[in-house]
């Protein structure tokens, strides 16, 4: 059902999908079975959407990156965005070109995630948070409002994010000419954990099923199964398990 | 005044009433008097808004929890919004379903607020902050920008909470089956002023007139009137009454 | 070429210049040469874009501040912004009336900018960011995503100012009666750079080419040329040169 003030530029829509007015789905765009696609949505040429996605008032899905100017990369994609069956994208949610969703996903309000990221499966990325280039995130990973995730960066599976959290990849703070292989973002190893408004530095590698301490700043690598906090963060003990 | 663009599937719409071009206001709205809805709003059914309530472009009222694959908690919440007079809701904020918010309050540009809060008269509720589940939000109240207020958090009236706050309610980090009646967000009572960048625990009672310091990492009880700061923070003295 | 669904009532548009469906350009608006507007952006009349300028979707530029119930300011603004060439507005970005960005800048998704703001030229804010009113930045300076630049702040050239940095103009914590007048931003010095997470406090001097590690909360002012951190800051050496 497409509403006759929708912009609906493709035939590739399943059945039972739904366009409500002012969305804008462009030619070159696939669209699954049984979506809906909320007012002033747009989605761009090369979106595959699977079935029952639900795309939010003012997403916009397969933004071009802008490399001119003040930026110091020049964007490199593929002008395709891949969102698996079942996700939900949020209102003003910003998904890039290059950027694939697996299945059950749900992308908050506002969130933004730029190009050459891909995201496992049942995964949460809330509202507000910003994902730069070239990011990999397992499935079941949940990454809370307001957090931000450099480039170069690379997330397991089972991993939770917190509030606010901060993570860099540029030791030299922008004043270095931009080399994109210098880059190095942080790894955060399946079943990691990292608390509200932690800081996790250039490079550092959190360790499978470690926890970082709310409001840690995390300079050097956190061992397997550790529990670490503090400014600069310390391994205080043994993570103990939790009864499921 | 309806501009022949803009998609209004109801009557219920007071006199000197504006709504722009590419607006959309379902069947079952509420529309006081004297309100603007400027283009792109979108303005879901069972929604009411009082008399003089400005609607920027973009803002989504009325918005779906959705509870499907990658979140916890399965959403429980009544089809209805109730805006008070005089409210302005910013350019792309997102209000979702089962939200009453009281007279003369702001909602900023690009906030989000989930089901089930209640927030006060003479509220800001600055831009980009999101507010989780179940919170309530006393009159006066002040929440800067790019704060994030957890679910299940009880905020009093007269309340000033800065800049990039992170509150949290799971002491688990994600890491136990959800459980609602587990998660317990802070309380912050009549009065009391939180710094910039501050972290609060779970469960932290923060007195009336009480202050946190900025960056501050909040772990336990701050008594009423006094003032708090460090990781962890420690009270240091009693708030200095201001000349008002 | 516009779109016949766009809502066009200037005629004052350049050569070249595409608007996409759904997008709304007021009269007394003034449209460059080779732009693209793209859908459901919103430019208000007093708005006057340079050539090659890209508005994404969403974005609203020439936004009415609101000074009336919560707020503590009266607004005090020219019915004027001004964009320069080659600029892009990410989608969902808002600029407030009494806006100027230079030439060649990138303001991010989703950021935020408030009256009497000046902007230099190729500077990145990055998104997510928020920037209050009557602050000052200079040339090819860079903010990174969902920092909040406080009112009465003053930037200089080729600062770097990471993600998440909260900046702060009041003391008093939001307790006493608001005068303007009182309200000291912090001031950053040409070429100074400030870590991801830190804290800068109200009238904080940050001196040229200083930097501020990441997670710092900066109470007094850093000398030109120098390195402090951590909580409270203090000074530990000199920057060492970066090779370039």
């Amino acid at each position: 059902m497409k509403h006759p003030l929708a912009l609906v530029e493709t035939d590739d829509v399943g059945a039972d999908t739904v366009v409500h007015a002012f969305a804008v789905i462009r030619a070159g765009a696939s669209i699954g079975r049984g979506c809906i696609v909320h007012p002033h949505a747009v989605i761009e040429s090369g979106v595959v959407l699977g079935d029952g996605v639900e795309v939010f008032p003012g997403a916009c899905i397969g933004r071009t990156p802008k490399g001119a100017g003040a930026t110091a990369r020049t964007p490199d994609f593929a002008p395709r965005v891949v969102i698996g069956d079942g996700c939900s994208i949020g209102p003003h949610a910003v998904v890039y070109y290059d950027v694939e969703i697996g299945a059950h996903s749900l992308i908050g309000d506002g969130a933004s995630i730029r190009e050459k990221v891909r995201i496992g499966t049942r995964c949460l990325v809330s509202r507000g948070v910003t994902i730069n280039y070239r990011c990999t995130i397992g499935d079941r990973t949940k990454i809370m409002d307001l957090t931000h995730i450099t480039g170069n960066t690379t997330i397991g599976a089972d991993v939770f994010v917190s509030t606010l959290v901060a993570t860099t990849n540029d030791s030299s703070l922008g004043r270095l000419a931009y080399s994109d292989g210098d880059m190095r973002g942080p790894v955060l190893e399946d079943g990691a954990a990292v608390g509200a408004g932690a800081n996790i530095l250039p490079g550092v590698r959190v360790g499978a099923g470690a926890v970082v301490g709310a409001g840690s700043i995390v300079t050097r690598d956190v061992p397997a199964g550790k529990l670490a906090f503090g400014a600069p963060a310390r391994v205080v003990r043994d993570v103990v398990p939790q009864e499921k």
